[in-house]
C-alpha cells in the first residue's frame, strides 16, 4: 500500500456519506462511495413516485461531496426550490432522475452528473434492483418506507428488510473486494446504514475483503430507535448484520456538543456515551473531538430534517487515512 | 472577409432559430444568435411566473441548435415531463432558470449552459429586462403576453410593444455591429420576430450595421396574424419595423409541401406565395425549394403549438453562407 493511493470505500445515506466524503476527497485516496438506495422521503419520493426513477438524494449528495468543479455547479445541484410546481424538489434530484430517463440507466446517469461535477472517485448505488424498506413490528404491522421508517418508533422492531429482494450492484461488490478500507459511514441506523446490509452479497463481501473496516459512530441517538445506545451498542447493532468481530476499528466522539445545541436535540435524542469497554472485542476504538465547529442549519422547504450536529469532515478523513 | 470567419448573428425566437443555427454550425463561421425575450407560454411561463426568472425556452432551443455535446445531453436538454408535477416542463428551461437564481444572472445561467452543452458560438438574450408583450386592438382591447398574443387575431392590431420599455443587452447591440451578416429568422411574425425590433436601440443598430440584412421569409401563414401574407408582405412588414430598403436579400421557399401536410395545415394557414415582384425595392431575392424533406410531430405534454412544416437546415445555412 506504500507506493500506491490506498482504495477507500464508504458504505451509507446522503448526510453521514457527505460528511466523511467531504473531508477523504481533499486526501491522496481512491475513493468508491457506495450508497443506500432505499430512500423514498421528500423530493426523492416525489421522483420516484411521478417518474418511476431509482432514489435520486443520497447519491446527489455524495456526488456534490466528492465534486471538484466550480462553487456554482455544487450549489445548482443543492439548489431546492422554494415557491410554485417544483417547490421541496432539488435540482440535483431532478438532473439525475431525468438523465436516468434519457438514457435509460441509473448507472449512467450518475457517470454523466459526476463528469458535470468533476468528481473525485465514484458513486455506485449498492443496488439497482427497486426496493422499499420495510419494517415488521412485534405486534405484527408492517411499516412501508424509508421515510416512514425514519419516522416511527423501532422500539418493537422485529425485523427490517428490503422488498423485493435486492441484488448487490456488482461495481459494488468489486469495489468492497479491491478496497484496503471500508468505511462504514454516520446515519440513521436503521434507514441509511443497515438497508445497504441488506441487499444480498454485500454483507457477505464486507467480510470476506481484506480491507480494515472502520466504523464512524453516530454523535447523536434518534429517539424510539436508538434511544439510549452507546457507541459499544452501535458497534454491536452493525455487527449483527454483518458478523461479530467483523469491525476492525470504532471511530467516535469524545465532545459533548453545547448545551444550547443539545438542547435543540432534546426532543430528539440524547448524546452517544461510549458505554463500557468489553474486553473480548476484537475493534480498537478512537475517541477524540471529532465536533464540527460548524452550526448547520434545516434548509427551508427541505421536508426531510437533517442532523444539525455534525462530524469534522476533515478530523474523520485523516483518522481513516492514518490506520494501518 | 476572406481570410477571417464570416461573423454571422441570426434574429429570432425558438423554433424558426433552431432551424436556421443547425445548418449554419457545420458551416466555419462565427455565430451569434440573439433571441427574443418576450415568451410567457407553456413551461417557460411557467417557470416565469412560479420562479421570476427571465424566460429560458427560446435560449434552450438555441443552445441546444448549437450544441457539439452528446446527443445524450441534447435529449436531457429538451426532455419534457409527462407526469407528475413536472409535467409539460422541458429539462433545460429548468436548468436555466435554476441557474439565473443560483448565479443570480441569466446571462452567466446561459454561459455555464452553453459549457455544458459545449456550443459552437454565442446565444445572447435581446434585453435583459422582464418584459411583457403586449397589443393593443383598435377596438382598444389589450392582449396581454405573447402566448394569449398568438393564439388571438390581429386583423385589427394597433400597436404591438414592450412593457416596461426594454434596454438592448449590450452583447447583443455589439455582435449587430460587428457583423457581416444578419439573419432574420422565420418565426411568427408578432411574437417571434418583431418583439425583438421592439427593443430600444436594436432596429437602429440593425440599420447603421454594415452586416448584409438577410430575411428567411416564413413558408406557411398563421391565421388571423398573416393571412393571406406573400413574402413581399412578409417583407414589409419586417422593414416597416426596420427601415425601409434595409433589408438586402430575402430568402424564401418556392416548394409547396405536400397537400397531406397543407391539409393539416388548412385550419393554420396558407402556403406563402411569393406575390407581385415591386421593381423599386432594394432587396434581391433568393427562391428555391427550402422545405425539409423530414416529417417533424408535435411533442406530447408540449402545450405550444409547433410549427411542423420546416425549412432545411442544411439549404439555409448554404445560401446564407454564399451571399456576399
Amino acid at each position: 500500500m506504500k507506493n500506491r493511493k490506498q482504495k477507500i470505500v464508504t458504505i451509507g445515506g446522503g448526510t453521514g456519506s457527505f460528511t466523511v466524503l467531504l473531508g477523504l476527497k481533499k486526501l491522496p485516496v481512491e475513493i468508491t462511495a457506495i450508497v443506500s438506495m432505499a430512500d423514498d422521503g421528500g423530493s426523492t419520493g416525489v421522483l420516484r413516485d411521478e417518474l418511476g426513477v431509482l432514489p435520486p438524494g443520497d447519491i446527489r449528495q455524495c456526488l456534490v461531496a466528492l465534486s471538484k468543479s466550480s462553487e456554482t455547479m455544487r450549489e445548482l445541484f443543492n439548489y431546492r426550490y422554494n415557491s410554485g410546481g417544483l417547490i421541496g424538489h432539488s435540482f440535483g434530484n431532478i438532473f439525475l432522475s431525468t438523465l436516468e430517463k434519457v438514457t435509460d440507466s441509473f448507472s449512467d446517469a450518475i457517470t454523466e452528473a459526476g463528469k458535470l461535477l468533476n468528481i473525485r472517485g465514484k458513486v455506485v448505488p449498492v443496488t439497482l434492483t427497486r426496493v422499499d424498506l420495510i419494517a415488521k413490528l412485534i405486534s405484527g404491522k408492517i411499516l412501508l418506507g424509508e421515510n416512514r421508517i425514519d419516522e416511527s418508533d423501532l422500539s418493537n422492531l422485529k425485523k427490517i428488510y428490503l422488498k423485493p429482494k435486492a441484488r448487490a450492484n456488482p461495481e459494488a461488490i468489486k469495489a468492497i473486494r479491491q478496497a484496503d478500507k471500508i468505511i462504514i459511514n454516520p446515519g440513521s441506523l436503521y434507514t441509511s446504514i443497515i438497508p445497504s446490509f441488506l441487499v444480498e452479497d454485500i454483507p457477505q463481501a464486507i467480510i470476506k475483503s481484506k480491507a480494515k473496516k472502520i466504523y464512524i459512530c453516530n454523535l447523536i441517538n434518534k429517539v424510539g430507535q436508538t434511544n439510549d445506545f452507546t457507541v459499544l451498542d452501535f458497534l454491536s447493532k452493525i455487527e449483527e448484520y454483518l458478523s461479530i468481530n467483523s469491525i476492525d476499528w470504532v471511530v467516535y466522539n469524545k465532545k459533548r456538543p453545547d448545551r444550547s445545541l443539545l438542547k435543540k436535540y432534546s426532543n430528539e435524542g440524547k448524546f452517544v456515551e461510549f458505554g463500557n469497554i468489553e474486553d473480548s472485542r476484537k475493534a480498537k476504538f478512537i475517541g477524540a473531538n471529532f465536533l464540527s465547529a460548524k452550526t448547520y442549519k434545516q434548509k427551508r422547504n427541505d421536508k426531510i430534517k437533517r442532523t444539525l450536529i455534525r462530524h469534522d469532515s476533515d478530523k474523520i478523513a485523516k483518522v481513516i487515512y492514518k490506520i494501518v
